[in-house]
């Protein structure tokens, strides 16, 4: 069965990433601190084409949902912010589909990597995925508004969160205070590591 | 040695009440979700002057939570909704110092429970709170704004949060966006419960 799931490092504040992110700050003032449980990782590593890392807990939380992950959603302004340093060989290695306004035509990249931009919306972008898929699952990448999305739409079955010891104060807050509906989850895993907590739910629709 | 506490049960996307609190919805919409774990339980009911209940580890914690409390802060707003339902017998049975801005005289009611309303700041209170708990600890009891307060001052040592499975949508925030200091904390429990996840970090300074 293909699950449609968001794997997401936050703040104790909620946040994923600093105040004033940009071209500048890819993850705003402070935002990297939230990443940084990540980098020494060798199913971190593997992916972004570096040699070596280490093989703990969290490497293998990780190698499960990178593994899992037939296919990509993402806000076109985390590919905006991200592409130039995914560069040739990006680290998704599966198609991707960027929730955007504008048409653009489809980009191939090394290493199975593609961008397709969907126009018509973030239940459109998880319908192409699924079946681009190909029996595996669907990762929203990011960022926060893509998750949002989809969650508002209904079609997200299970997030997990990476709470980072750390207050930033301010930046992009994965959940929003719109007034969307209020969704009971279930807790279905909870594991320590000395960096993160990693919260695993599933969403009750 | 007296350590500055809160403990606070927070909705995965970051709540401790919902939309449209007041005294009608003490909670908001949908924020008595938040406390459900708690009713239950020996340790909320007997400061409730509830007989019975159940012994469990989220019983524990909350027990080890009330014993260590000497004297408790809160806010006014917290004061103004609360008092009502807190009646002539208050669960604190400890010293209140309410953060307010108008001067008001002390209030003492039974079972040890007193309040006194501090007009000159956050810290001030947390120092007469100090000198009343005789030892033992101060406890923010909430809301956001106090904690923020308090935290803001540099004067919280370490705070406890009861992640619970569920998005709010909208309500009052734990942790403010006002671009507050960035401020790393040290993760020193997680204890994982049928209801609720409890985090309890230390405040680096």
């Amino acid at each position: 069965m293909t699950l449609v799931s968001a794997n997401m490092s936050m703040s104790l504040d909620g946040f994923i990433a600093g105040p004033n992110d940009g071209p500048e700050w890819p993850l705003g003032i402070g935002g990297t601190r939230l990443h940084e449980w990540l980098y020494d990782l060798e199913s971190w590593r593997a992916p972004h084409g570096i040699e070596g890392g280490e093989s703990t807990r969290d490497a293998e939380i990780l190698e499960e949902e990178i593994s899992s992950a037939g296919a990509i959603v993402m806000g076109k302004r985390m590919f905006d912010i991200g592409e130039p340093f995914w560069g040739a060989n990006p680290p998704f290695h599966a198609p991707v589909f960027v929730l955007t306004s504008k048409e653009q035509p489809m980009i191939t990249r090394e290493g199975g990597t593609s961008y397709t931009f969907v126009t018509d919306g973030a239940e459109s972008a998880v319908a192409r995925a699924k079946a681009a898929a190909d029996g595996k699952n669907v990762s929203i990448a990011g960022g926060a508004n893509a998750v949002q999305q989809v969650l508002r739409s209904g079609l997200l079955d299970e997030i997990q969160v990476q709470v980072v010891p750390v207050l930033l104060g301010g930046g992009i807050r994965l959940f929003s205070d719109d007034g969307g509906p209020q969704v009971e989850l279930a807790r279905t895993r909870v594991v320590e590591s000395p960096d993160v907590v990693h919260l695993k739910f599933r969403v009750l629709n």
